[in-house]
Formats: structure tokens, C-alpha cells, sequence
């Protein structure tokens, strides 16, 4: 819930599935609202109403401008923020604009897009801005875990080129909607049948559709320890992607974006290789993006 | 729907969807009836009412027994058939037998098991044993595609080994509830495009789940034909399975059980490599198989 204050701006991280809002004073998060109201539950007519109940607080005269990023942009979202083609900087000026009723003004960020092979950002390019405003002149590769997890090389402040991989849903469809739900426990985790998964992957990335049938054999013929499988699942996809962006990581500085549970199996996954990850807040990164999208606008204006 | 005929015996292919019974004469077809009552929608009481009217026209005094396969003898079904440990012959001797209220007696056949990977069948090796009735002496490899797909070694009238690939069920979830059901259009096919994800993945297994993003991504960005995507998950995946199962198919004699489109796409990425396959009609492999069980009986009778 919002209470009274009268922020300079308003920072909006407005998802697929929620939407994130923080009343700033330069880089400061005075207050901070938050609402289901993802992009997929609405109809593009919704958004400003939506958006109007959670802030309605922090609207005054002075109040500059709000800046969105994520799938708020996208076609089925409010407004379509045209793609920006890589290689380029993660953020730009030439925000896709909205004025609200109340007269005030909303900016969203474009998304990235790569042509080949072809691949698509929405928020996570904010982000990455936020990175590297938090680590000038910073190269390597950012690992962003999710439901569609982005590997992104950056040089030179820029993105040179990225890729999606669809692993977080994979999960998720596989351990709730497959005959694997039978045998996957949740909330339980085996850290060494996670590793073996991984290495397993890395040597034979072909095999991972046997592999995960093993899984429920294994629970029906009672070979398998209890609670084990939902880490091997986990290991056995994390392991193709680790196997497919290895010429990505390789010999580069690696970040990985998010502190969560996801997050420390990708780190798991990679130390595991010799390969040492930093791992960085989303939201302090987010913020950060969306606070350097601000000083750029003020420094238009 | 079934008239009136007096069968010697009846067959019963029971699996986790459908019901399908065959009035039999020896090795002949004289009627058959069908219900959408699988093993998946009965609670284990209701799996002799439901057979009881399914067949209640063919039951005379005289009838032999009925035999029945696939998932109605699983831990959820009618009654538990114990798996057979392999290496073994397809089916044995020591059914699993239901005595219904009408005094006839169904016997369920058993479904095998692998410790090592762990793997388990049921209603295959009842095909199994039909192919082998049907190509006495066969040595090679028996590709048989479903939801989940197996491979199967045969050797000296013995399953030697065999593998599981959940292939099917990840194809159906992709292409039915995950971001990828925006892209792929029903009852599409694009064989270039199923060929090049074939050889894509016989390459590079590992990327599998980018190249399934790419997929979405080059729709978004209007790079890819209309009514490719399909064909396309679809060699993805079939790519890494024909990949994997390389040690289990080459230099072998292969064999396909099935005609229907899913066979095909197995005919076509196999056949892309060079390996010849004969393709089996599935129905007829149960049914030969059903019957080499009941001769079994009979002359253990």
C-alpha cells in the first residue's frame, strides 16, 4: 500500500505477471507499491486505469515523469515500444510515450532485438543499463535467469549479442503438467543429484529426454532416493544450457542477474565447471536501469 | 458398436486413454468395439462394469479367455501386473488373471522393466511379441513412437534392453501451453524446415532450447514462413532423440511400429541419415500379439 509522499519521478517494472512500482527522488526509493496486475492479465484499455488505483498517492503537480520498462511495451501490452537492433547501448533516448488523464506522462523502454539468430528483450535490456551504471565499463557476459533465461555479451557499454534460452518454462511445464509431477516433490532440493544432472548433460546434452523418463522409471521401480528428482530435472536442463553457451562464457567475466534459488543454480552449476559467477540484485539493477533512463531524460529536457 | 457373434476369445488392448476390444477366432477379426473409458478415467472398480458393457453382446458360454495389455495393468489400474525383469522374451507364461462376476476370466499381461538405466513398458511388449510372431527370427532395433517413445533391442526372440524418450509429451506441452502455442499453427507441416532442425540438433543437442526461443522470437520479428514452427519443434526434438539413440540404431536392422504422421516424422529424420526403416502397422502388431499369448495359454490349458 502507498502513503503519502511526493516523489520527483516513478520507476514502473511492469512484467508478464506484475507490476512493480517505486516513487523515487533522484536515485532513492522513497515508497514502493506493488499489484498482480500483470501484462497478461490485461486488456490494453486497463493499464492506465490500473496503473492510476496503485500510484494515486504519489501523483502531485511537480510530479516528473514515470519511466516503465518490460512487457508493458509489447504488443499486447499498452503501448508497442518498437524493438531496438543489436548491437547498441541497452537503453536509448526516443521513449515510446503515453499522457495519462491526469495529464501526467508515461515513458517505456524499448526492448532489444537480434536478427540472427532472431531473439527478443523486454526488461532485462533496462537492467543490464542498470549494471553496467553500477559497474562503469564492465565487459563479459550477464547470465539473466527466468522463466526465458538471456545470456548477453556486453563490450564497450554495448549489447553485441544475446540469447534466449526457454530452460526456466521447460521446468515449470515439465514439473507441474508432465508425467514427471508424479515423482517431483516440491520444495526439495539434492545438491549432488543436481550436480551429477549437470555434468551428466554436459557430456551427453542428447540424452535428456531418456534421462527425465529415467526419473519417473527410477521413482515406479523404487531405485531412486526420494525428493531427488526435482533437482535432476533442474540439473539436466541447466547442464544443456551451460554445454550451449559455453563459447559464450568461456574465458569472459560472468555476472549472473538474481539472488533467488534459480539464480544459485545457475551459479552452482557453473562453479561446478571452474567457472566463477558475481550474482547481482534484480531490483537494485532494474532501479538503477531505470534511474540512468531518468537522467538521460532530465539531461533532454 | 458390437452385433451378436460368438468369439472363441477375446482381445483387450487397454491403455491409459482408450479402450479397444477385438472378438477373436483364432488369429481372425470377427468384430471390434471401442470406448474412450482409458486406464487415466477409471477408478479401479469401475474397470469391469465398464468392459461388462463394452463387450456384453460377444459373452456366450463358451467363450475362452480374455487378454488384455497396456496401462490397465498398472498400480493405478484394474490390477497390478508385475513387470518382467530383462533380458527377457516380450511376454511369458504367469498372466495376472481377474475373475469377473460373469465367471469369465481376463488376463492381464505383464509390462517390462530395466534397472539399469531404470525403464519400465506396458502394451509395448505385447507389440513386441507381435512383431516377433509376425518376423520370427528378427534381430535389430525397434523404434516405437507415442507420447513417450521407445527403442527396443531385440536379439534371439529377447528384449535385450530399451529406452524411454519423453519426446511426445514435451512436443505436446510446447506446442500446447508453452510461448511457442502463439507460433505453431495446427496441422502444419514444413518438411525443409522439419530436415533442418533434424540436422541442427544432430549437431548441436545442447541448444535445443534456444533454438525453440528463436522460434517464437523470428514470428515476433516476422523472419520466419508461417506454418514452419511446428515442423520445426517437432525435428528439434526428434534431432536429439535420433542423436542419443545413434549407438542403439547403427549398423542395425531397424524397425518402425506405426503409419501415422509421428512414425513418418522418425521415418523421415531417420532416413535423412542414410538408415533404411520398415514401418509396422501398430494395430496389428497388438493384435498378433495378443493372439501368440493366447496360443500360449491354450496349450498351457
Amino acid at each position: 500500500m502507498t502513503g503519502t509522499c511526493t516523489p520527483e519521478w516513478i520507476a514502473l517494472d511492469w512484467g508478464t505477471s506484475n507490476l512493480r512500482a517505486f516513487a523515487m527522488q533522484g536515485a532513492t526509493v522513497l515508497e514502493r507499491a506493488e499489484s498482480n496486475a500483470g501484462m497478461r492479465k490485461l486488456e490494453p484499455a486497463q493499464f492506465e486505469p490500473v496503473l492510476q488505483d496503485l500510484i494515486d498517492p504519489w501523483l502531485h503537480e511537480g510530479l516528473g515523469a514515470l519511466i516503465a520498462c518490460g512487457m508493458v511495451g509489447a504488443r499486447q501490452g499498452w503501448a508497442e515500444a518498437p524493438y531496438r537492433a543489436v548491437p547498441c547501448a541497452p537503453v536509448a533516448e526516443g521513449l515510446t510515450q503515453i499522457t495519462m488523464q491526469s495529464g501526467h506522462r508515461v515513458h517505456i523502454v524499448s526492448g532489444l532485438s537480434q536478427t540472427a539468430p532472431p531473439d527478443v528483450m523486454r526488461g532485462e535490456e533496462t537492467q543490464i543499463a542498470g549494471f553496467l551504471s553500477l559497474n562503469p565499463k564492465w565487459d563479459g557476459v550477464l547470465c539473466m535467469p527466468g522463466t526465458h533465461t538471456k545470456w548477453v555479451h556486453l563490450s564497450a557499454g554495448e549489447v553485441v549479442s544475446f540469447q534466449t534460452f526457454m530452460t526456466g518454462e521447460i521446468f515449470a511445464l515439465l514439473s507441474e503438467s508432465s508425467v514427471l509431477r508424479h515423482s517431483v516433490v516440491p520444495d526439495t532440493w539434492d545438491g549432488s543429484a543436481f550436480q551429477d544432472a549437470v555434468a551428466d548433460s554436459l557430456s551427453h546434452p542428447e540424452r535428456m529426454a531418456a534421462k527425465l523418463f529415467a526419473l519417473r522409471a527410477g521413482d515406479l521401480l523404487k531405485l531412486n532416493d526420494q525428493g531427488s528428482a526435482r533437482a535432476a530435472l533442474s540439473g539436466y536442463l541447466i547442464g544443456m544450457e551451460i554445454a550451449a553457451t559455453r563459447p559464450y562464457w568461456l574465458g569472459q567475466n560472468l555476472a549472473i542477474l538474481g539472488m533467488g534459488a534459480q539464480a544459485q543454480a545457475y551459479q552452482g552449476a557453473l562453479s561446478a565447471q571452474g567457472v566463477p559467477a558475481t550474482m547481482v540484485d534484480t531490483e537494485r539493477a532494474t532501479l538503477a536501469g531505470l534511474t540512468a533512463v531518468h537522467r538521460q531524460l532530465k539531461a533532454c529536457i
